[in-house]
């Protein structure tokens, strides 16, 4: 018989695995809700129409169907049956599918509960997601999506407030440094204005981006390439040198996009954002506009975020959002503004891993562990086994009253830091000889002894 | 446009019932955590060829297969493609299944990462499972299972601890009178033996099962019509005076079983375990042996658990396990004899919600809401709303400078118990209002008044 296996680009996660992503989860979940965002689940599958078609053609693709169930096939007529094309097959054997995202869901859980749900809504959501991506290192086919976002108010005190949130998660994680960096989909239209093209701006953004590794005549040349002209060049002169300095930056962009209304609105914007955050104060991140960044450009119209890992590990967004104004449109309701932002787990644990920041009390692992000597020694070590458990202490006793070697081994392996020798002479004293697994040290001790020991 | 629905038998939570469902899973993770389990999960999808057989042909039908992706038709022949069977097509069109329980997954988990899992392994996961169903009140196509399980070992120090286990996450529920009853499949095996005939034994037990309802006599009638002797009716008179005690039980069953060796061995593993569990105690359960307990009956070999809730409520079990002796024998893996549990999470839910058990406590909601009143008022809030979350407190500022009768009745709606307000008057005094929602009582004070208000 062939060893058992999983599907490609999918895990299993040991008891270790667990704890650790546990750990980010239950720190996120703790600031989403001290922030105001309250939890929604929604079903691992969706009716197929209200995911077909919101991801593009690709996205399409990538959708995990499910077959239906009995004799789906007799349900087929022949003639399309005859065609035998997978596509057309696909809609006729498959009426659910597996979520791909969590906005979709949350879009069609708004509409569906419209009448139920008190705007503006601040909802968070912590769940799988899957994707028939091809798997490589780091992506996966079953992933965690940890988003929160608020639909029903355009008031820009809460992308202040999705700034001061990654903040305040990557500091309660640890994790210092961290870059937050925000841009505005309005300031990058105003760019397009002045350069006379919509269409040029991801060229555009793309030669910008380049700015550090080829320099301002390598970032000229590409542009050139791609049709920016002479004169639109001159106009963007400024964001050459652009700075590390917020204020200056905003100066500049204002002077630059001082003809395009759209344009002046997203400085503003910015400028809203970052004055607030200057005087609220950030506790371990910084904030920091950058006009390259143009991610989610099909559907964010107005701030746009990603949050870069500290500089010393090499490893791409570890999370990012942004402001749309029109979620729900797609299921028929008009007009639901809202901002979202997302947290990347698998990434976020991979930076914590490198970096050393797990605390290592998160493991979920016992105390210590009570060797069995026989049925009268392990009712006595049973019963004080419920003693410690009734003061919430991990203790756990060896089932079966093997070599001592042997349970001596399974304590070991488990990393469990103490095992209890409790034989005749303990029972006689109402005693515990507890050994350190580490130092090989013995100590006899009572029961409250014992108690305030573990407890430390 | 048709307004968005989900699949039938699927549900959407809202924050409330996410609160409520975290409050009982966590319960059971901390309890499950205490007890020495650790956590592990799986994908939610298998392989077809790990899922498919293990369940029988009613089972094969229920799990939910996955469409394979890309032009999935192009490889199947033409001849299979021309016979259009569903099933045929089934094994050519969709490698990968959903999750049908986590039993299976475990075994598979234990097989194929055999050589890095530390025997015996104390194992618990909470996680999703899907099954196609006909939707009805209270069975859903997606719901979660809360199983624990250790295999390793044949001790019955474990099914001991087991007893104790859901005695501590019931108690720890506030659900007080849970009955847990108690059998062995070894036991019924000799009462098998001693009526002559295997195959009776489902017929027998659940003509004992209405001895309640219908009587002595009602239940021998219903047994002679299946076929039970009177010979063999005779031999199992004692079984029609059983009292609730399960000493005089297990003399009477001991008399009866006499001549089986297994009926004998069976009793002998209730007596080691009702005996133990006396001398430990139980804090709000009680254990009760009941001989016509036979779930599970193809793959239980020893100790059979079902839990029943308070008398008062009308709901079936709330949760079952048992032991087995070959859970990974599926899997190429012999001799791997454990034990496992699982909670009932929706029936849960259900006894605490009909008995008015969830504490209040558990919404994630906000204690206060700040009300906005324009941009420099809001900063005022802002800064005082960071400096109580950074003091761990949940609050919020209306995003937009609303009219008051608005943003008031969203913390109506929204059951905020707080609002305060903080316009001209308090900003000058470093001074807050605070309104009770439920009185209209409005206080004027600090922020240090106000820090410690919130956190009580």
């Amino acid at each position: 018989m062939l060893k058992p296996s999983i599907p490609k680009g999918t895990r299993d996660f040991t008891p270790e695995e667990v704890s650790k992503r546990n750990y980010i989860t239950n720190t996120i979940k703790e600031i989403f809700s001290l922030y105001g965002f309250q939890p929604i689940e929604t079903p691992s599958f969706e009716n197929s129409d209200t995911l077909m078609g919101k991801y593009g053609e690709e996205g399409d693709r990538l959708i995990f169907k499910i077959l239906n169930s009995g004799d789906y096939l007799s349900k087929v007529d022949d003639a399309l049956y005859s065609e035998k094309n997978s596509i057309k097959m696909t809609a006729k054997i498959s009426e659910k599918a597996l979520r791909y995202d969590l906005t979709v869901p949350f879009a069609r859980y708004v509409v569906q509960h419209q009448n139920e749900i008190t705007f503006p809504f601040k909802r968070y959501q912590i769940q799988p997601v899957w994707r028939a991506d091809r798997p490589q290192k780091g992506r996966f086919r079953e992933f965690y999506q940890c988003d929160a976002d608020v639909v029903g108010s355009k008031s820009l005190w809460q992308e202040v407030e999705f700034v001061q949130l990654y903040d305040a998660v990557y500091t309660k994680l640890g994790l210092k440094g961290v870059n937050i960096k925000i841009n505005n989909r309005k300031v990058l239209s105003g760019i397009a204005e002045t350069i006379g093209a919509e269409d040029k701006l991801i060229d555009f953004t793309v030669a910008l981006d380049k700015l550090d590794k080829i320099g301002e005549e390598g970032v000229k040349k590409e542009m050139r390439e791609k049709g920016i002209s002479e004169e639109a060049l001159n106009k963007l002169q400024p964001l050459f040198s652009f700075s590390g300095n917020n204020d200056e930056n905003l100066t500049s962009l204002s002077v630059m996009l001082s003809e395009s209304e759209t344009g002046m609105q997203g400085v503003e914007e910015l400028q809203f954002i970052t004055r607030n955050i200057e005087t609220l104060g950030l506790k371990s991140a910084s904030l920091q506009i950058d006009v390259t960044l143009a991610r989610g450009l099909n559907y964010y119209t107005g701030a746009i975020l990603e949050v870069a890992a500290p500089k010393e590990v090499k490893m791409g967004s570890i999370g990012g959002g942004g402001r749309y104004d029109d979620l729900t449109g797609i299921f028929g309701l008009k007009d639901m503004s809202g901002m979202g932002i997302s947290f990347g787990l698998d990434r976020t644990y991979l930076v914590l891993e490198e970096l050393n920041l797990f605390p290592e009390t998160i493991s979920e692992n016992s105390r210590a562990l009570f060797l069995n000597f026989g049925e009268k020694e392990a009712l006595y070590a049973m019963k004080t086994i419920s003693k410690l458990r009734s003061a919430n202490l991990k203790a756990e006793l060896y089932p079966d009253s093997a070599k001592m070697g042997k349970q001596m081994g399974y304590a070991d392996k488990r990393n469990i830091p103490f095992t209890i020798l409790a034989g005749e002479k303990e029972m006689e004293a109402e005693a515990f000889t507890l050994k350190n697994m580490k130092t090989g040290e013995q100590t006899m001790m009572n029961y409250s002894e014992l108690e305030s020991f573990l407890a430390e």
